[in-house]
């Protein structure tokens, strides 16, 4: 027999009764029934309910032995009578009377409890993180993460991707976040870099002439702790294409990335078709970027209906501005003046001076819009109102007015806030959509100039043409990010891959050709010697996982992270230099003081 | 007709005849045959060769183009006449007649030639990496690079291991090869350092649960550069398993590595059931922890025919000092006078005084031994010898005398030398085989004291007991190489999973208990809480891809390499940080003069 085990924990069943086998695994529990003992014996695999009786040679091992120790045992499968089958435990139907104990490790006093998994402090759980992790909810969300990656890969290579590893000891890049920098040592006073991302890599890789490739990339970014991003590192399923369009990317990694999904969303609805959502129309209909299509929710712009109306607030604003406009927040099932003060308190909390609203209700024959605003206006316009926007007895519908630009984000607010308090949204489904279209560029207010609004690599809808020609805060990119039920899980574009172009965009941000070739000088160099035209994205990885095991912190899909504060409590790390490390370095640490 | 191409460039052939296609790619070179320009456009995936003649719309366009262009090109695929049908290209039976010509990219004068890939200076090559990645062989490697990368992880997956991905801002290593660190902004004066290779975390892995791991994993050494390694990153396969002895981590990746070599050996013989060599063993017969088994010389110990014999040289060595040996090195096919003074001149340029020979000849109806050495100690011996190593008529044997620790390596060098030179080495083979029960300590004769003789976390042969007991240079660990063709190929161990044997085994090399706290905490932490048996091994991947491309130099399988003396020249790092980088970092450069 095998030195450890001749089965996993999760392996026995009724047809293995009667065979003498050997588990090895973690003492789960131990329970005590009248002087009979069961050991919760637990594996990567699963767990088997092993019995010793006072007459068993092991029985008095088993005493001994605690939670989380681990050991061997040999016995004897046995049938559970029918009113202690276990149905929902794979091995629910055998157990194990065990013959022999050895004990293979103990185990000291637990500072953090496996069995039941009780809430413990985040840091002794980082500190004794290889206790935390065979905690069941967290070791199986690190195992479906390990699945969710291997089937991107299949699915990658299944499309006609190759993966390509690109390097993570590189250059300094000066644009996007703050880099972590490695000290050489060969080259004294001079620094590496971490990859933020390998954009500039796969790019260069289409001008190499590699096609299509892929890679579950590591990245790193030097910012502050965020509840949402861990300090460090992140990975992101990198993809870059050649002689492609933005279409052929949509073509390739929707299909993709909706199998993936639907091999983990355990019945859940998955979208199959993404739309196409142009960034503006995005904006209007639900205030953001990366709408949660899971909400009903559609805002359409009511402007009409309130311009030259009696209620002067809004008709004055119309009137004076021609950039105004209001727009409407329709809450199905929102009809009630609780609710309506509900939300309008709750954007006074958020700074807005209220949230003007009309709700539906019958009365007698008459089915009336109710509420200030609603009397304001009159009948008619009311009327049309609902109309417009389909609304019935019981309903309700908020209002902003102003410059969209101004207040599009606090109406996306309101419009989640409404859907969330009404209980609109249909939480098991994940629904994503592309939205395309973004704009090249933004307006940059406090240096007052124009700015890339993202990628500056990206290629410009219209070109050449449009850049001499054309207002820059008209001109869209081809660019499109990937959301999921409100979450941006992707972003891409296709490149800017002529050298004149990449020019001619970065002086429109007042940066010179010797800018460019100074800071890019890889990438345009390559441009010059045949580069073709190229585009792809990258997917989030971590925040995939977590819509799919349904996680809320990113500390519940990760292997070993660092704590809010960048530290790795279980490694010791950051920890200090010695001196012949920074000697060799040619560094010295000059203590600052923090402001 | 999708915007840049119906098909890539090795997709048509005969039955696409007739057919109007678009194609896109790179102007791999133009010819000009009587006033009609042949065009050889290439892809990732091969090439399509163009024809535009004189009448051809496009021809104008063709004129003007040069190599390394991207151009698109639209046109009728026509059959090429008999004569003109080329065999060793897919297309070859196709030709395109281009109708239409759209310039996509047009190219510089190249700095380094793709066509043909003559010889060019290394350091042009790294800088202009993208044009290098587009010559033939390169491409071809990379490209079979990522494909047994992938055909790793998916024998992995097939095995049952999932990938895990460990960090790589951890903590510094105090044992092994130098750290390259990452200084902490939020922790200032506080280092990273990124890992010499995930060893503690896949042990940790174990500890947590997770049975069975991989990974392929970026490993970082802040080594000076050598010929034979890249500076900064390199990647190997990372396995770990719980509840297994040293046969099952054998068992296990012995058939996967069998089928990816098989996959990728072009029908080259490789080694199915791969022998297991003691390291004491494979010293005696090969000279050599790594020995090339498809070299057929296997050595012995002949030191009985020379004890008391009339060569006084070796038999007074073997008199004086009972450590003393003589070891034959049998080269069949060496019998001649003219190769046995070749290497014994050769024995000479090595420092070495000499090496001695007999080789056997017919003299008539007798088969001599010839040569001083014969003479010396006699036809009875010499016939002795000749028996014990199965040599003949044409054979020549060459002899080491002395401790064979002193002189083993030197023997296994001279048996190289001579299979090599006598062309006994069959190199269209892979030859495979795992060295084991390498010894656990080793003596450092320059601190006189007893140190690891290779990873101080493997578990020693016989335990507790044996560290009490045992002298310790005679324990051998649960520790192991493959090695194919003669290269390492990976090495791995049973781990020491025990604190207390984990002490006491640090304590035989001179650290106390708290040393192995201090250094090895995170570990040392977890072994006190229930950690299962477990083992494993790491395979290195540019070996291997090396091995299965038949190259010779690291830079001929990696992307993006370093040069030799760890710059990037590509990306041009390493580099100068901004003064506000180091001030957030709380550093400051400090110049030093070099040693």
């Amino acid at each position: 027999m095998h030195r450890y085990r001749s089965h996993t924990c999760a392996a026995l069943r009724k047809p293995d009764v009667g065979a003498t086998v050997r588990l090895s695994g973690w003492v789960h529990r131990v329970r005590d029934h009248g002087g009979v003992l069961f050991i919760d014996l637990r594996d990567h695999y699963g767990i088997t309910q092993v019995v010793a009786d006072p007459d068993s040679p092991a029985f008095k091992l088993a005493e001994a032995v605690r939670g989380e120790w681990v050991i061997r045992i040999d016995g004897v499968v046995k049938a559970r009578t029918e009113d202690t089958v276990n149905k929902n435990m794979p091995t629910g139907e055998i157990e194990l009377y065990a013959q022999e104990i050895e004990v293979l490790s103990a185990a000291k006093e637990l500072p953090l409890p496996v069995f039941g998994e009780p809430d413990y402090p985040e840091d002794v759980r980082l500190k004794y993180r290889f206790l935390d992790l065979r905690r069941e909810t967290l070791h199986k969300n690190i195992v479906k993460r390990t699945q969710i990656i291997s089937a991107m890969r299949s699915g990658m290579g299944e499309a006609g991707f190759a993966e390509y590893t690109t390097p993570i000891l590189t250059a300094s890049s000066p644009e996007g976040a703050r880099d972590f920098l490695v000290p050489s040592r060969i080259h004294q006073g001079k620094f590496f870099a971490l990859p933020q991302a390998p954009q500039q890599y796969k790019q260069l890789l289409m001008v190499a002439g590699f096609d299509r490739y892929f890679q579950i990339a590591p990245c790193f970014r030097d910012e502050d702790p965020r509840a949402d991003r861990l300090p460090g590192e992140f990975y992101q399923l990198d993809v870059e294409m050649s002689f492609v369009t933005q279409e052929d990317v949509w073509q390739t990694m929707e299909p993709m990335m909706t199998r993936v999904f639907e091999q983990f969303a355990e019945g859940k609805p998955v979208t199959k078709e993404w739309p196409r959502i142009p960034y503006d129309v995005a904006i209007r209909k639900y205030g953001s970027d990366k709408p949660d299509l899971r909400n009903p929710i559609v805002m359409e712009s009511v402007t009409e209906h309130f311009a030259g109306s009696g209620f002067k607030v809004f008709a004055n604003m119309i009137a004076s501005n021609p950039k105004v406009e209001v727009w409407a927040i329709p809450a199905k099932t929102g009809g009630s003046r609780a609710f309506c003060d509900r939300m309008n308190a709750w954007a006074q909390s958020q700074g807005q001076p209220g949230l003007g609203y009309i709700f539906w209700r019958q009365e007698g024959a008459v089915l009336e819009g109710a509420g200030p605003l609603a009397k304001n206006i009159g009948e008619e316009r009311t009327e049309a109102i609902r109309n417009q926007l389909g609304l019935d007895e019981g309903d309700a519908c908020f209002f902003v007015a102003g410059e969209p630009s101004k207040f599009y984000k606090f109406a996306g607010e309101a419009r989640n806030r409404a859907a969330d308090e009404l209980n609109l949204i249909d939480r098991d489904r994940y629904e994503f959509c592309w939205i395309v279209d973004f704009p090249f560029y933004e307006w940059n207010e406090d240096e007052k100039k124009v700015d890339f609004a993202h990628n500056p690599f990206s290629m410009p809808q219209g070109g050449l043409d449009a850049l001499n020609s054309e207002d820059p805060l008209t001109i869209k990119a081809y660019q499109y990010d990937a959301v999921c039920n409100g979450f941006e899980i992707a972003s891409g574009s296709i490149r800017n891959q002529s050298p004149e172009l990449m020019v001619k965009a970065f002086e429109l941000v007042g940066l010179s050709k010797a800018d460019v070739e100074e800071r890019f000088g890889g990438m345009y160099r390559a441009f010059q010697y045949g580069a073709p035209p190229h585009g792809g994205c990258a997917f989030g990885i971590d925040r995939i996982v977590m819509l799919l095991v349904g996680a809320k912190n990113l500390r519940e899909i990760s292997l070993f992270p660092m704590n809010q504060q960048a530290q790795d409590l279980l490694m010791n790390a950051p920890s200090e230099a010695t001196p012949t490390q920074l000697r060799e370095l040619a560094l010295r640490v000059v203590p600052q003081k923090k402001d």
